[in-house]
């Protein structure tokens, strides 16, 4: 029997344990897409104790997973995401935790106690005084840079409105004291989803910004381009895309701007306009992001606010989203060969929710690759309720059959939680021990050994640095 | 080298061992959804041998996991699902067996064999003489109700329809030598499928049942609403629903009351008239289940009656469904929320035909939890063709992934054979399997062991009891 | 550790070797679908050099998994599929191959080094010089036939269009020195593909080979019926059919012949319109096939030419193709319902490009066997990109848990290359091993291993030649 979480967690085998602690484990970390807050960074914020750092802050706003793990026991709304007692809230989560038997919230909750509070015991009802004890005194000084430095952290990549102002990456971009580098990323969400109804008033938002009136998708076209010049000045490296639908069809100018006409004076928008609208402005920004050699990312198929009763309760992004199943290949099939007709389809890194889009979308990958680039186009990492051993491990195993697992950019935390950087560790254990199973079966040469740790430090590290264009 | 099957078949490690012997292995089975016939419990049927009660009786009537599969070996009908001899059917099945590598039959008709019966005879050509002499003796005495006894069944619910006197049921909660709490459940599906030929006449059954005309949707509604007062007089706690394909739109009355005339009187009706009319009666349905305290079932998926040739021969419901491909997320999460928004969604079970649903399913049942339940919404064992080792580990895998497989209710048969029970001992030993293997893996604390038995038997007894308000 | 790719390969138990080299081993192949060049094999060709017959011969024809894994290195396209050095074109794709770590390339390079040239080297940079020298040696006396028959292939079924003369099969026919069974199979893909542009074109074509005008869909059933009858004479036993996407509607002869007008005019035709023209004419074919006892393959769920700009520099079937996510459940039951309506759907194969497709699929084949034939309608072994370890696994797992894998008619290449027959001995050690697990573990008895190693020899060998009618 392996000892609990020991230094060998999750590796099987002496080449998956000398592949991790040789060539992962001490590896920097490159985290190119998260939902930290700048600001956070920039004033090295402090936390009142566990429960605001690790739950939430009492203000609707913090970790969803364990929310929703706390839900599905039955507590009461105040005492997760709400108003009630920290210390409540903290044993609730503690004694819960031997129910999360299988859940990577076990794995997850007891990494973040040792790696930054140097806290072993198991959580549970009976340690929970304890560790909350010994986990607040950590953070009267365990800030957010503080808790970066220790996880290694060597370049962050934040999401971002087109509108925007990032005072608070220029202000970090001019701190020398910050071991960071914080970059901003591009996340034009709002000027795409023209069938919500706030539309309209996000692109006067985005015209005063620019400071000229928005009359026509050309216009829009302009302001983005701005942007985008703006955000490349200030860093940024990357966009970002939801397309929980993939809408995509081919358009003229005119049925795209009749379609934000309507977009901007509220009218009801079907199927059609959207795959019309959004598949001229995708093309529109690809070509954009094309002359920056930034990298573009969609995240594709979040069903969102499916509890309509707790959207009105609690708002948004509270932790009520689900998975599609809505089928999509042909039409992101012609939305990247429309991109790239010219050759100038950037690089793009996709992401499915649904684990059943893995073959699919790894194999259409593989179909707009270019010369001089690995991996142009390629699948990210295991994505949100993916991001745990068997969601990794499909998507590992797809990466490894279909496409080119020695390539890829590797692991992002996509987290809004300072605590979440050992999932970088995690989601490396898993990596070293697929790779190293396949030095044990006789699958991959002893001799390549050497080769294969570069690799690991690649996949970790090395990879992102040089797609990403970061440097080292 | 394991031996064949022994004591400890699928328990790959000692702490597996542990968990299934000292915690799975004697607790009671709750067979909350199956399709046993009331009348053949009342009436403690004896079954004339082998065939009758494990191959079905030559009517049409019987196992269709075995029926399909000695189609593939190419038997004709008669000698299948027909009234050729009972003795060359049991010895074609037996000569058959070897060639079941793989299948769940394989081992299901092995443990049938031992547990009911006490044969440890490998079922092949060369054992079929023994095995039916045998197993014919041990038949004289082994009734429905011995075989139930024999395995330690306390509670079982059984499928009606809503037109149902339920006389059977009656008679049995009258019936002091019973050992088995034998429960109805309501199955409206004849109320929903308005779009079928005979749903007038469903319909005009219903009417004659509460001994009033039925008219209009308000009428139907009201009849539906009588049948669920007498199903839950008669100890009813669980209704469910054959959601092939899911249905659901908004609607208002007035458009769902004019889809159910069209179905009256036998028009033809769109998707989106089904869409309108389902939706409206589930939702009705969904808040006076809420009423009692019931918990509903949606089954999606089945694709039926595929073979049009062998339906027009040998009827319904012989071995010629499949499993759907049709995407439903969203309107199964509109469903749900529309129930939902006044917070009185039932405690709801959901359960997939096609395993690709398995990950959009669970994370879609975690959007709707509630204050005091535990696992409001869940997500069912493994159903149906997906009720074997592959199928059963995909569904606890993503259970554990992203729900609390810990609050699961656990395994149910929904078989129409006495002999199906042994299923509870395969799904039982393949969870200790799982669980077992965290502990081994050094994934989850010896130190939680003593919970983790008690997790175990939660998951294989209590968790069913406490939900489903069965007392213990 | 075990080491690599020793004989053992694959194979993790004593069970699983014995089954694999008393069993497998050493069966003949049947290679009943494949894209070989019948001229090619008549001609008895000798290749230039390793890089010609390995990775292509410069003319954009060639190893399409090569092509693409070169791709995403960021090669040149001409040093991938167009007219660079041959040796260049080696080094680059040996010194890549240490970074395709987990894809099946890195194992069927090495196979195929080892099998048809003796070659024992890992395939790297350090190495290339020695490979190259060593297996252009080779390939001085190693042709086409000498590779057949290095391999123990006993018969070969090409693809061929209707038009197609198949004077290289009628010469082949009349070569007594040609010691492989070298058949013909019906792909008349052009002749259903009614909204593709040259539809017009290929009819023509079939008009002048069959001597006659045709000018109705009647006529192209009859000439369609010529041909097969023709097809069958040359000792076709197979058809193949590519439904991309699943056409499916009942049509009378009235609609169908109408869009077969559009077709020839080149009008466009809607799905609506496909689904009728497409379900009627493959209904008509399968009864054709029927009537010679032929088997007919439904390959479902290629997306093509994902890449229109490659499609425009280098032309189809250059490795920009990939995988459908359209669900079409439903038409094809209602398209095999319709078929066997009368019983005469003739033996049938279907194959998902896409692994959620594995289930349904193959429960839905369950639904159509017949009496006298083993699986008669069956799901074939995984395909194309699916054809890798877990391609296959996951393939195997779905045909032992919801069908019969003990009847599978086995593996086959679906291959464009001499040097793709290492992919029944990839096959054959997946399934030893997979079915020598049951053994160790428990799950099947020892008594029956006699029999289960007949069962391999059946699936690799024996159930193909029944099946298909190859004798023995």
């Amino acid at each position: 029997m392996k000892p609990f979480m020991d230094e060998d967690f999750l590796l099987e085998t002496e080449t998956a344990k000398k592949l991790y602690h040789e060539h992962a484990e001490h590896m920097p970390i490159i985290d190119y897409h998260c939902h930290l807050q700048p600001k956070e960074i920039y004033e090295d914020k402090k936390f009142r104790n566990l429960s605001e750092v690790w739950l939430g802050a009492g203000d609707r706003y913090g970790d969803h997973y364990k929310w929703r793990a706390l839900r599905a026991r039955g507590y009461e709304e105040d005492s997760i995401s709400g108003p009630d007692d920290d210390y409540k809230k903290f044993t609730q989560f503690a004694e819960s935790m031997p129910y999360f038997v299988g859940n990577p919230l076990y794995h997850w909750s007891h990494l973040e106690m040792r790696r930054y509070f140097g806290i072993d015991e198991i959580i549970n009802a009976e340690n929970a005084p304890v560790i909350w004890e010994k986990a607040n005194k950590v953070l009267e000084t365990l800030t957010t840079r503080e808790m970066m430095y220790k996880m290694n952290v060597k370049t962050v990549c934040t999401t971002d409105d087109p509108v925007d102002s990032l005072e608070w990456h220029k202000k970090m971009s001019e701190d020398a004291t910050l071991k960071v580098k914080v970059l901003p990323a591009f996340r034009p969400d709002k000027a795409i989803n023209v069938e919500l109804s706030w539309f309209a008033d996000w692109v006067k938002s985005l015209a005063e910004v620019v400071g000229r009136p928005i009359n026509s998708l050309n216009d829009l076209c302009t302001a983005l381009a701005e942007r985008i010049k703006f955000f490349d000045e200030m860093g940024s490296k990357l966009a970002d895309h939801a397309l929980d639908v993939v809408h995509y069809a081919p358009a003229s100018y005119g049925e795209a701007n009749a379609v934000f006409l309507k977009g901007m004076t509220g009218d009801s928008i079907s199927d059609e306009e959207q795959d019309k609208y959004k598949g001229y402005i995708l093309v529109f920004l690809a070509r954009e992001y094309s002359k920056y050699g930034w990298t573009q990312q969609y995240h594709i198929g979040a069903m969102r606010n499916n509890s309509k009763a707790m959207l009105g309760k609690i708002g948004p992004d509270t932790g009520f989203d689900a998975i599609e199943d809505s089928t999509y290949m042909e039409k992101l099939s012609g939305l990247l060969g429309e991109i790239d007709m010219d050759g100038n389809l950037p690089k793009t890194i996709l992401y499915c929710l649904n684990p059943g889009d893995n073959y699919a979308l790894t194999v259409l990958a593989g179909c707009f690759q270019k010369e001089g680039v690995k991996n142009r186009v390629q699948v990210g990492t295991a994505w949100w309720f993916l991001d745990q051993q068997d969601g990794m491990r499909q998507n590992m195993e797809t990466l490894m059959q279909v496409g080119l697992i020695a390539q890829s950019v590797g692991m992002l935390t996509d987290s809004r939680s300072f605590l979440a950087y050992p999932r970088h560790e995690y989601y490396r254990r898993i990596l070293c021990n697929m790779l190293g199973n396949l030095v044990e079966s006789g699958q991959y040469p002893l001799e390549e050994l050497p080769r294969l740790g570069k690799i690991v430090e690649d996949i970790c590290y090395n990879n992102a640095a040089e797609y990403f264009g970061f440097g080292d």
